[in-house]
């Protein structure tokens, strides 16, 4: 590198998104905003940079020692939000008078944490949310169920399970060991289940200071899963006893499934699960997460819950509400390991430059077939044909027209190798035969 | 406000944006994406932050004041992006052997300047960009324009004009006035002429150290619009005398229109305009401007230009570009003054929730005219039916439909008025041909 030239890099952590991963990503956004759009929410935008004092505290001292904060030019403190939650919350705050509630909205959006750098986890990575801010109940959490599972329908992610358990059963079961205080905790120990083992969850119970009996009963719960989610709720019921808050959970599961499920949602993706509880602090009954059981140790694509009030640090106003955010970028890194992503040939087409002479003709040829829905792109200089071939293959495009001075179009399809001619007038047909040939 | 709440509010110069704007947005953004890529353009992103000597003294000592610029938790001076060319330039830089030259990319994505808060202006704003790199010459050009028109066509954006000039010709008669190193406080200048007077743009000419004679050369080739295209571009063509780079511009800009004609674009949409300058330094060649003649004091809705070496900062590879910049934020700023953003009602539905007893048939009877096509939303809660209307008239949904006992829907076109009668099987068709009628 020569005296005075800046590397060109990205920060520790950041990444630029290629085009084939770009255009993925697109796509899935489309799939999933029309999903949620199919269900009443509307999309939404809050500033990467907010106040500080709006952003700390709200999802955990790991949060807060995650957080890019800085002072701005006018001596505020601000920070990059880390989540999309927190701004949501600060936004009903905000505007509540003018919102209709029961409000839902989506967004989808970047986030900033800084975490250490490793394989997978980036600091800038997007969310993509959607909540349900304003009602209680079954319905609302069985709204955002059959939602969330009808994304990873329409995304046409195979084998796609959903795990649902509910705060409110844990902390019932904690009441009733007289352990209410232990909930951070036991929620904590139990939500590394499915990466440790019982025996490890139950010494980190006991690290907390709870005792031998609290953490059996734990582990007890843990492992109550039966064969049928019937089965299950069944045994949750009889370990929370005679605690209210723990028979309010499991009917409250049990109604949101049978809700789900009476608006489409297939049964079959939904598994009772004890051992979901989902770390953050601020969840308050359901919970649940996505996952690709068949793919081993993928973990989470996609995870949400109820909050029972979301912006009380922001207004007196009670705003309780449920949620779910779809996991996009773990989706993408699925999609590129199974190989989607690169080496697709697209279906369009170049046009090339003459190697002399007037190119208007070619441009005219380009506009039609574009006309024609292709995506149609003119090579920009007087090159040798050859490099002009070189370049579409590079890129993967699929049809190399080249007008012929007398007026015909030679067309190679690069697919298949074949080479034919056709009039201005006739190519896009025949672009289109091929293409829908495969 | 009660002790220990926090103020829900955002940084000054940034705001929220709300479900109507968001969702017109996003409409905006697929046709402008679906342009771009009808021509060939593939999406990208590049991170929000950067190292800040990436960033830094690319777009004048202007941008460098206005960075968000900090240290980050690991010691390292990073900055938030100020425009989307830099990014992409230090991109094609350091991803230069995966590319397919000439390379064509477009990028949607938020920019950050810590400017002076105005009306109309944020910190904060959306840029969409498109740039074809690593190509000269009046095709490459040609294909811009051509592609620039095509993106208002497809918004529908009324009355747009593109005005076009050529960075060569400017410089031209600098030179062959004497002057060519007062090229950059010339530009400035002559950028002001829309927003100032003749006599301030020669003063302010005057005030940069030239002499009277250079300040009534550039004048006189300011005032040198004729009555069309052809009659401007002889005139400038004729003031540049015999300087070589000023008549390649002339040449080029002429060229560049014909080949942007022939590929389709309208040429009663493009202006030739001695007057177009552009303030940034970066521009080599062709440069252009989007506006609206008929909406007076309107301004800029788009602009973009040649530049020579787009990332010679970064490599010794010369990568010379041509690019155009679509005014999103302007946009929607023109719909929502025209009123066409707020205020719609949409074809969406309402299901209620029963009053009293099980919820389930309207979750099924919502999923069911939610898989005819319409976005369904069912009332999360028990409450008052009178309540349940207030919301579907205030979301501003057009219909709301309540299953009876019996298994018949009642229906309200909250439109009209109307209310009717009609099965579940039968109610999708009635909704969608009273959507069709208005």
């Amino acid at each position: 590198m020569s005296a005075g030239r800046i590397e060109p890099r990205t920060l520790k952590g950041f990444r630029d998104t290629m085009p084939a991963e770009a255009a993925a990503r697109a796509r899935m956004l489309r799939t999933i905003a029309a999903t949620f759009e199919s269900f009443g929410y509307g999309p939404i935008d809050t500033p990467a940079l907010e106040h500080a004092e709006i952003l700390r505290g709200k999802g955990g001292t790991e949060s807060d020692k995650q957080m890019f904060e800085f002072d701005d030019a006018g001596g505020r403190r601000v920070a990059l939000r880390f989540d999309l939650t927190v701004p949501l919350a600060r936004f009903v705050a905000e505007h509540q008078n003018e919102l209709a509630f029961p409000f839902r909205r989506w967004h989808a959006g970047m986030v900033w944490r800084g975490e250490r750098p490793q394989k997978g986890r980036f600091r800038e990575f997007q969310q993509c949310d959607a909540d349900l801010v304003g009602a209680v109940g079954p319905a609302a959490d069985a709204e955002i169920l059959a939602m969330f599972s009808a994304v990873y329908a329409a995304l046409g992610v195979e084998g796609y399970e959903i795990r649902v358990s509910d705060r409110r059963v844990l902390n019932g079961l904690l009441e009733s060991l007289g352990a209410a205080e232990r909930a951070v905790p036991v929620l904590r120990a139990l939500d590394k289940w499915d990466k440790t083992s019982p025996d490890a969850v139950k010494a980190e119970i006991l690290a907390s200071g709870a005792s031998d009996a609290v953490a059996e009963g734990v582990l007890a719960f843990a492992r109550s899963a039966g064969a049928s989610n019937d089965e299950t709720l069944a045994r949750m019921d009889a370990l929370v006893g005679a605690n209210a808050r723990g028979k309010e959970g499991v009917a409250g599961m049990r109604e949101a499934l049978r809700l789900a499920a009476a608006g489409g949602a297939p049964a079959s993706r939904f598994r009772v699960d004890p051992t979901i509880a989902r770390g953050l602090d601020y969840y308050t009954g359901i919970v649940f997460e996505a996952g690709l059981p068949a793919v081993e140790g993928f973990g989470s694509i996609g995870s949400g819950g109820r909050y029972d009030d979301l912006a009380g640090l922001y207004t007196n106003t009670k705003l309780p509400g449920v949620g779910c955010s779809v996991g996009l970028t773990r989706l993408l890194v699925l999609l590129e390991e199974q190989g989607k992503l690169a080496g697709t040939r697209t279906t369009a087409a170049l046009v090339t430059h003459p190697e002399s002479g007037d190119p208007a003709p070619a441009f005219a040829l380009a506009a039609a077939v574009r006309r024609d829905g292709f995506a149609v792109e003119t090579y920009p200089e007087a090159r040798k044909h050859a490099a002009q071939m070189k370049f579409a293959d590079r890129k993967g495009l699929r049809f190399v027209l080249t007008l012929d001075p007398s007026g015909s179009v030679h067309a190679k399809d690069l697919a298949s190798g074949d080479v034919f001619d056709a009039s201005p007038a006739s190519i896009a047909a025949e672009l289109r035969r091929r293409a829908a040939a495969g």
